[in-house]
Formats: C-alpha cells, structure tokens, sequence
C-alpha cells in the first residue's frame, strides 16, 4: 500500500523566491534602466522591502486574494517588485502587452478584471486612451517617483508608486495557500478572435524557474539580462529564476535598440541574454557596424520565433557567444525545450554545429513532447516525420481564463506548429500550422525558406508566405528587406535560393519592402502581408 | 477569492525522470565498475529498458505498490537501475549501508519489512550472515550476472539479478499517483540508540535532484562521478540530478581508494565529483605521491564532514580544482546549503578565499536555514553568534519511519549541529552540538581545532574531543595520525597551534595514532575516543 513519505509539506511559492533571495543574496545586485533614462541599482534585500510595501499598500487599495493587477511596463525593478508583491499576497498579475491594439487591451483587461494597473510613463497616452473604457479599474498607478510623472488628464485615481508605497511598512507576512493556485495571467496575441489568457499557478512557475537555472546554468556568478520583455511571458521566468540562485539581474527598461543594449551588456557585464531574434540582430548590425566586440557575455537564449542560421553563426563564430535556441508559448509558461551542443557536437564543422543549434532542442524536464499525424498518431523520431507539436507537462495549460473548452487532445496541448524530432531528441520547429505552403500536394516551410534568405550577405530581414496558386493551390511568395545601401535585386535572390532549397521550393517571385509589419511581440505579422499580397498570383 | 491556475496537474515522480533521460538524452553514457572489476558502459536508453524489465521481476515476486526493497550494494548500474524500478512502481528503495554492525543491518531489514534485498557479490558474506534473522524478506538478489554469482550457502531463495530479469518485459507502464508517496528510505547510522529511517517522498528527491542541477551547474556536458555511495543519503540525489539534464554519469563501484578514483576521473574525463573529505584527502595523496595532474576535473562537492582549509587550498591552488562544501543530513534529502564564490570573493587573496571555502555555504533554493539560541530564539547573522542550526523546506523530514514523536521544534527540524551565519547567509558549522568542548564557560570548536592542526605540513589526520576536566569541565584533547615517514611531536604540534588559535583553545595534550576510528559513513567515531580517552583528565 502506497504511504505517504514523511516530507515537510510545504507550498512552492512565489514569496519564497524573494524571501530566499533578500535571505541567501541579499546583497545581490538588480540593475534597472529607469523609464526616463538613468540606471537604477538595488539589491535583492530591498527589493523583497519594496516588494512587502507594495503588497501593503495593494491591501489597502481594497484589494485581497484572487484580485488581479494588471501592468503595461518595461522591464524595470518597480515591474519586478510588483511581480512578487501580487503574486506573494494571493494576487493575480496580469501582464499586458503595451503594443497590442487599445481594443484588445481594453477587452483584456476587462476580461481579467483588472483592478489596479501599474503603467510605465511611456504608456500615460495610451492609458489616457483607454482608461474611460475600464471601469474596473479602481487604481492606475503610475511606476514613477512624482518628479518624473507624467500628466494624465481626464483619468481619475492616478497613484505615483513611489508615493503609494511609501507610507506602509517593509514587514508583511506573506500568506501561505495552495501552490495551484493561479498567480499570473498572460493573453495570447491571437490573430483571429479575441486574445485568450493563460493562468499560470505558483507552482508552474516556480518549477518552471527551477528548469531556466539548470538549464541555462544560472548562478550567483552570473549576470543576467532578459531583453525579452516582463510582459511577454513573463520574461521567460528569468525575473523568479535569478533571484533563486542569486544571479545579478540587469533590466533595460524602454531601451531595446541594439546600441542600447549592447551599452548596457558592456558596461554591467552581463554575461547572459534572452529575448527574440529580431533584438539580436539589431544588436548584431550595431555591433558589425562599429567594429565592437563583446568582453563578458558567453551565451544568449533566443526563442519567439526561429532564428536563422546565419545569425547564429555569425554570434558564435565572429563573437564567441553562444546561441540556445529554444522554443515555448504563452501556453507553456514559457521555455518547454531548449538547445545545447553535446560534447560530440562540439567536434563537428561550424555548418553543422550551427544546423544543430538553428533547431528548437530538447524538451526540459518537465515537459514531454511529441509529434502527431493528422490522426493524433503519434510520429517516428527520426529528423524527418512532420506532424503538430504536441506537449504536456508540469507548465502547460489545460485550457483558457473564462474558457468553457479545453484544447487538450489526449491531455497533450497541440501547439499549431508543425515540427519534427530527431533520433537524439532534438525538436526543430518547422512551421506554423497556418504558415507552412501546401504546393502540389507537397509542404515548403516557409521558416526554413526565410533562413535560407537570410543567408545573403544584402538581405537585413525576410518572410515568406503562401499564396493561392491557380495550378499548385499555393506557392511561396519572398518578402526582402535589403540592408542599409544594399543593391540586391530579385533574379539575384532568386538564384541565390536555387543553390540552397530544392527547385519546387523556390519563390515564385520577390517584394522588396522598407520593413516587415510586426506585432506586439515582435513577431513578423504574416497576416498582414496575406491580407495585402493575397493575391498576386491568381 | 483564490483560483486555481489553469495548468496540468501532474505529479513529480522519479519515474519521469529516467524516462526524460531516455526520450531526450537516450544516447548519453553511463559507466560503471563492475564488482568484479571491469567497466561496464550503456545508455540511459538502456537503463530506463532494464529498470522496466526489473520492476516487471518485482510484480512477479509478489511485490506491490509500497513494498520495501532493501539494497546493499555499491554504486553500480544495476543499484541505479533498482533505484529507478523500485520507486517508478511505487515501491520503496532502502538503501542500506553496508559498514553498520550486522545487529544494526538487521534490525534496520526487519523494521523497513524489506521483501527483497538486492545486494553486491562483496556481501555475500554479510548476507549469509544477516539472511537467517531477516524473515520477511523473499528474495535476496545478488547484482550480477550467473557468471560472477558467490557461493552463499544456508541462504534460501538467492536469485542472480541478470537472470530475475532476463525473461522480463522491456515494457512497463509505471504508475502514477501522488508525488508525496514516501520512496526512498535511509537510516540514520545513530551512535546511540536504533537507526532512525528517514522516508523521502518522490517530491522531495525530484526537487532536490532540480536543485542539485542547479547548484552544481549540471548539464549535458558534465560528467559527474558520485563517489559518495548510493546507500548514503541517495549520493546527494546526483542517481537522479544527471539524468535530469543528461550528464554522463560515472559510477565507481567497489574501488574507492585515491588510485582508483583517480584512474576513474582521468580515463572517463570527468569533470565534477562528489563524496566527503576522507575520500578527497586519499585521492590528494595519491595525486602528490605520483606528481600527477587532473585532465578534466574542474570542480568536486564534499560534505559529510567539514573539509579543513589546508585541503581546501591544495585542491584549489596545486590542482585548480574547485571545492564546493555543502551540507545536509539524512533528515534533509541531502544538500540543503552548498558554497560558492561570488565574483566579489573570486578577487580575494588565495588565503581569504579558502577561508569562505571553508564554510558550508547558503541554502539552497527550497531550504530553509536558521541559527537559535537555547530558548529557541532566532540568533543574528552575524558570523560570531552560534546556536543550533536549525532546517525547514521542500525536502526536510517531519519525523522519522514508524516513530511516534515529532522531532520538529515550530516546524523548524533541529540539526544538532552547532553553527554561525554571517550577514550574505553563508553558514559554518561549528561543531556538532555533541562534540562541542565546554571550557570555563566558553566554548571551543573541536572542528576548527582539527582544521588547524591538518595545517601543519606533518598531520594526515587530526581530531580533538572534550575531556572532563575537574578545573575547566572540559579541556580539548588532539589526536593526530601522523604522515608517513614524518616524526612531528606534541612540542611542536602544540606550537603551531598557539600561533593560530586563542590561547585558551590550545589541547591539554596530544595523543599520536596510527589511524583515527572511523565509523559506516567515513566520519571519525569521536564516541570510541571518548569511551577510551575521556578519563586522562580527570
């Protein structure tokens, strides 16, 4: 008969990661980029202090277990100590993406029921906009000290933060409750429909932490910079992991530009990154255009969406920084696998060293991963089957906040995306669902067409969609962004592929843009481009 | 109102953990001496195969859900093997070592009601020995092939394990239910009184082998030697941190000795080690003795015991090996504070840094730590003020296997041992409450004593105990086990430490042995020198 062992039972929760922090790395330093400009230093002990005044002042504002705080902000520490304020006292933090529509964020924040926002300065224009529209929202507290606040006229019950919380007291006893219980509310920035909210529980991010330190290797000798925005799932979870084993935590704030963040790597000695491909590479062109090197950094996560292989060489061989490419979304709390030469590959030839990286890894433990065919048949690990991406485990939803069905088939989650794994473990992304081109009864990944592109020296930016085709049902149509004073031209490009991809999976022709349309997290909005390039092949 | 998050609620159950190690990382080796003598190498693909095929032997032998599987045996493949059939099946793991008085052994077989012993050809004798006052147990399974199985006669019911599992399924669905089921059992090597079993649940060894990952920086491009037994504490939990992240894993088997641990490191590249300070200081003799160098090795975690300073600094100066001193018990699933230089530490002089070395380091994300004075209150982080260290956390006991009295003081597990924390959390057991020697009403650190007197160039070993004094209530006595072929004396010893330590610390006397009493777990037997010694005094 099973018995049960005879183990403290106590909850995994969020209050602990800070507590544990402000405890073991008290002195541990969080840097922030403050929203007007200047860096901010602190330590992991006055943050947990700031952490217990907001939860304070949260109470007093009426709030209690099972509110919900939603925030519109950068990366910064008054973010970071509203994550572990809300979440330690039973709360919800609900994190929104600033750059979705004012639409969606109303519908978002209604659906939440938001009773507090916290918002960065940059945002007073939008919630101006949008504050009328909320009738919920009982507080909008502005992440500021009254010297930097901005004027927001015509919304009532604006808070200056630092003015809230000033007054309550640096002791708080956070409350012990169910480590199930949901602490953390992410939308989807659906395309179609109204945005879908994930709810994550204390328990699936705090296990989730504990698997971005062991296998990103975080460690009190670390200095940790996640680009990857705090309202974008939750940062990956690097702002509950680094405090777990007292890495030294770097926020940017506002600043994302490449020139931005290769300052602050540089002058905070930050020695691992996270965020998606489209900040590595603006950070690549300004380091290549300045001839900079960098002096401390030896790895970087990227995940969002695939990064091509020539960008991965270009970091691992001209610079020495490491790439992880992994792969999650909002439904998975973010990393579900992530990528990592073996010993054995790091003996192999640069090319094949990087095609290993340009793959989305192995699943973490925690999360287990399949592949299915049409019929939920679960496919060969062979490199080669392509089928959905399938995936359960410690941190995957079961379904939606306020949903009244369950996605599950099985009790797996099915991604949308289409991928294959090898023999080794080893997951590579190869479409979206609505994204792979079905020509000739065949599928062309348009993700392994735009790496692909993006091997040509000229080529800054590239995208690839499927466009209704009289005779083949849809055939791949090529968008190029050049780089600064590059000439390239379409029979170039078009050649260029030929050398690289089978015949058939060469693009029937090429638009040449100033810049791709991209959405709220970054990510190139292929919609857009169907809506306007549709048709050009009918 | 709190809610519960929307995520998939499934257990933490050791079974996972080896199936992740065969889907993700089936290829990565295992290596592990035979008892018989050579190496034996496989995959962890394989591993999960045979740990299916033994739990498909347990169900045949008549074995169920929370059944007691007792062990015997040194760190092999098929102990780990066992490790993961017994615990996926729902059974329980006792791990017995096998250095404890035969009476103990079976007073320990028979109060775990183990069904069956697994056990390694070097007890084969012990087993004739013990077989015939162990009723309960069915089967005793030798780890061996049929070529290798010893001679055991009067014992009934001896199976070879190769052939018990032979026939067996590769298939095997392990079961789930609540990862709080107790599935691992260790007793206590208590020096008073009958061993008292510690009863881990799988939560707690999965979280404490995550935690471990993290700590050590375990990865896919380690390879990690537990030289600390499996029977002791689960090694630390390192059976189940590896296959977590897919470190290779190497297991030494009978050969503990500094040649053959040496041997082991270099031939199998391995790069972080594991086990307590007697197992470090014959593996520096050996490599001083021969002039040799470490290849690959680049860092090893000891506790157990403390590690004095001097050994500290050869590892670390001479061998650019970096020691890791942690701490933890049977009661606390291993390691709950382990060291670690912080960047800041790292540009300390060498002397400084092995003195923070020295210490056992911070608690761990999960861990809990706390000094208290004889009232039970909470003493100052103040490095100076010592009282009981006392644990809480995810993987501390609350009492002990079929005990009927909770040890737990407000929740809190008191260690017994005395310690100091400073202002950054780093803790430093002072002495064991027991070995404390109470002079004048002052107390002295026998443990700082001893890492004193291992300074001096002459001493292989050193151990100081209280003495009952008629003057002082207590006085220190030294005991020194002197290097081979050195003549140092009581003099000269006694000098030396005047330079180094108060003088009212220095030892009334010194007593020169060939070797100290060392007892099932490698610590010295102060208890024996006491029953022997502590009269001189008086």
């Amino acid at each position: 008969m099973l018995q049960p062992g005879l183990m403290m039972d106590r909850p995994l929760l969020i209050s602990d990661v800070i507590e544990h922090a402000a405890a073991q790395f008290g002195d541990v330093e969080v840097v922030s980029r403050e929203t007007h400009g200047p860096l901010f230093r602190y330590t992991y002990a006055q943050c947990a202090v700031r952490a217990r005044k907001l939860a304070n002042a949260l109470l007093q504002l009426g709030l209690g277990a099972g509110s919900a705080v939603g925030s519109i902000a950068w990366n910064n520490h008054r973010h970071l100590e509203a994550y572990y304020a809300v979440s330690g006292s039973g709360m919800v933090i609900h994190t929104c993406n600033p750059r979705l529509h004012p639409q969606q964020l109303i519908y978002i924040i209604n659906h939440a029921e938001d009773a507090v926002m916290l918002f960065d300065a940059t945002f007073a224009p939008l919630v101006k906009g949008i504050a009328a529209h909320c009738p919920k929202v009982k507080a909008w507290v502005c992440l500021s000290e009254a010297a930097n606040m901005p004027t927001i006229e015509g919304v009532a019950n604006v808070y200056c933060y630092e003015d809230l919380i000033a007054p309550h007291s640096e002791q708080f006893d956070w409350p012990q409750f169910d480590e199930r219980t949901g602490t953390a509310l992410c939308y989807t920035s659906g395309t179609t429909g109204n945005p879908k909210g994930a709810l994550y529980s204390h328990r699936a991010i705090v296990l989730n932490a504990m698997s971005d330190c062991m296998v990103l290797s975080l460690s009190s000798r670390a200095t940790v910079l996640p680009v990857v925005p705090m309202f974008h799932i939750n940062a990956w979870c690097i702002p509950y992991a680094a405090p777990m084993v007292g890495a030294r935590l770097v926020l940017p704030g506002p600043r994302l530009d490449g020139a931005s963040v290769y300052e602050l790597m540089e002058a905070e000695k930050v020695t691992i990154s996270a965020g998606v491909p489209t900040i590595w590479l603006a950070l690549l062109q300004h380091v290549e255009q300045n001839g900079l090197r960098f002096s401390t950094m030896r790895c970087t996560a990227v995940g969002g969406s695939a990064m091509p292989a020539a960008l991965i060489a270009r970091f691992s061989d001209d610079y020495g920084v490491e790439v992880r490419h992994g792969w999650g979304m909002t439904e998975t709390t973010a990393v579900a696998t992530l990528g990592s030469l073996s010993p054995q590959d790091m003996d192999l030839p640069a090319a094949e060293r990087h095609a290993i990286v340009a793959k989305q890894g192995k699943s973490v433990f925690g999360a287990e991963i399949k592949v299915v065919d049409e019929n939920g048949a679960t496919l060969p690990r062979d490199g080669a089957s392509q089928g959905e991406l399938m995936v359960r485990g410690q941190w995957i939803v079961t379904g939606y906040f306020k949903g009244e069905t369950s996605p599950l088939v099985d009790g797996w989650f099915p991604t949308g995306d289409i991928a294959t794994i090898d023999a080794q473990g080893v997951m590579q992304i190869r479409d979206r669902a609505k994204d792979v081109i079905k020509t000739g009864g065949e599928w062309i990944s348009s993700i392994d067409l735009e790496s692909a592109a993006m091997g040509h020296p000229a080529v800054a930016m590239a995208a690839v969609i499927g466009v209704k085709h009289p005779k083949w049902d849809e055939r791949p149509l090529l968008f190029i962004v050049r780089k600064p004073g590059q000439k390239v031209e379409r029979e170039e490009i078009l050649a260029f592929l030929t050398e690289r991809v089978a015949k058939w999976w060469v693009p029937d022709d090429v638009i040449f843009l100033d810049a791709l349309p991209v959405g709220g997290t970054g990510k190139v909005q292929k919609g857009d481009l169907r809506k306007q390039y549709g048709g050009v092949f009918s």
